[in-house]
């Protein structure tokens, strides 16, 4: 993993002082490269899925077993989730299926995750920011627009920053969107809507359009080796009713119990990460594949 | 501390199947004894606070230091804490001053928190289940209630239980308390506020007063011994602008950052727990301490 740690003080390098630019994402697109060879060489290990219709292995070295991969959704050629990357980054997007979409993102994040699973036991951070810096960089690429981390607020009397997760701003007249960013949500997702419900409060309802991008709701049971889905549906009803409304919920490996919440009514909007750029919702600009 | 842990585990035994009776708040109260005695045979180390007005020191062992402790606050003699404590479990309130039930209060709980922090490195969750155990054995004698850990949520259409920090509930035609108890709040504070937006929206507003206890908001640089405090009160006053009201915010070591919220305006109720005992604003029966 030496390698791999080498490419991502790169990405921070590159992310900290510049910005979004074309070097902060060929870093990225190394540092992701670095880790599928990284993991590669290591064994897999078949695990216990206890969640209906899904299963799961890990990637283990020494005594140490990374966090579960979803077998259907995970690409073992890095070629493919490469081109995908690029295709995202380009704003091809003809040449893209959701599928497709899904399947390179989430093994791009889930190897890199994995990779630091096995070599820094305990590390929830590592991940967590590279999952962050390879969503912002995609979205920036979409979107064209560099997000921000957090956003002024006005009031009578003070003036102060709020820290968001990302915001891409794209001008007056156009909405903004706040996207949290997670590698799982548990307890702790009730901060995205009352995030949300301030930037409402603070800049009026339907101005900020929330979409938290997560990664996967899995956790494993290292001892037994089970792997279970940690969902609260109802929770996300009462959440959705009562503190703010989300735009978007877009996941990569997408919980059934979470699925279900978007053809429900009221309606809390889950999909994938592939729906939303795939089906016009965003203001993407697609590029020509041919050109 | 093996005869810490074994009274504690005797307390999460009384908690679980017995509730707030008699016996549970005996085994705290020895396992609090059973901690004092432990760190009184320990090295006190002077730390470097950044913190204006505020003197701190850590206990040692071996290599491991603890989390600060305020001097100010803290009882060398355990037998003073003892009688604070038995004193409240009483509703002997006429013997007791503000400062004399901060200092008890924080006393029991730092004196445990740090010897977790000696013995068991990088255990956050122990000392903080134990805070719980302490404020909720104590509230539930001064409110003479049993706390709840959730409150059932009844929507057209569907019916769940919505899992809370601990709920006081005095019965009708009273307010009920909603009571998260956290050892330190940093980021995390904005559930406080989500948490007390649901139960207005689901009961209507004004029903469940919002009381976080905190112990904290210190933070240790365990390289070079310097206490910092970390607050965020223009973000507090926003969250209590456009989430929701919180009722009181009652701290033991409390942040002078915060204190002056309380006097401000918008205000955010920010007191310690002291202040909020004896105003006479919590509906508590005191005792005659003579009887």
């Amino acid at each position: 993993m030496t390698e791999v740690f080498k490419r991502y003080r790169e990405v921070q390098k590159h992310l900290g002082s510049i910005g979004h630019g074309v070097e902060s994402k060929a870093a990225l697109i190394e540092t992701l490269s670095a880790a599928a060879e990284y993991v590669s060489n290591t064994k897999k290990v078949e695990l216990k899925s206890k969640v209906p219709g899904k299963s799961y292995f890990g990637f283990a070295s020494g005594d140490s077993i990374s966090r579960p991969v979803n077998h259907e959704l995970y690409l073992e050629d890095y070629s493919l989730v490469e081109r995908v990357i690029r295709a995202l980054h380009d704003r091809k997007l003809a040449m893209l299926d959701v599928s497709q979409i899904n399947r390179a993102v989430y093994s791009a994040a889930i190897t890199f995750c994995a990779g630091i699973d096995i070599t820094k036991k305990g590390d929830q951070k590592t991940p967590g920011t590279l999952f962050e810096y390879l969503c912002a960089t995609l979205l920036s690429s979409l979107l064209m627009c560099s997000p921000k981390a957090s956003v002024q607020v006005l009031n009578m009397g003070f003036e102060t920053k709020l820290p968001t997760d990302l915001i891409f701003d794209l001008g007056d007249d156009r909405p903004k969107y706040h996207v949290p960013v997670k590698t799982s949500t548990r307890e702790r997702v009730i901060q995205v809507w009352a995030h949300q419900r301030v930037l409402d409060g603070v800049y009026g309802a339907g101005r900020f359009r929330g979409m938290p991008v997560i990664l996967t709701e899995t956790k494993l049971d290292s001892k037994n080796l089970e792997v279970t889905e940690i969902c609260l549906p109802k929770q996300w009803l009462l959440y959705q009713m009562h503190i703010a409304q989300l735009w978007r919920i877009a996941y990569l490996d997408m919980p059934d119990a979470y699925a279900r919440l978007c053809g429900g009514f009221p309606q809390v909007p889950v999909c994938t990460l592939g729906d939303v750029i795939l089906s016009g919702d965003l203001p993407i600009t697609p590029v020509d594949p041919s050109s």
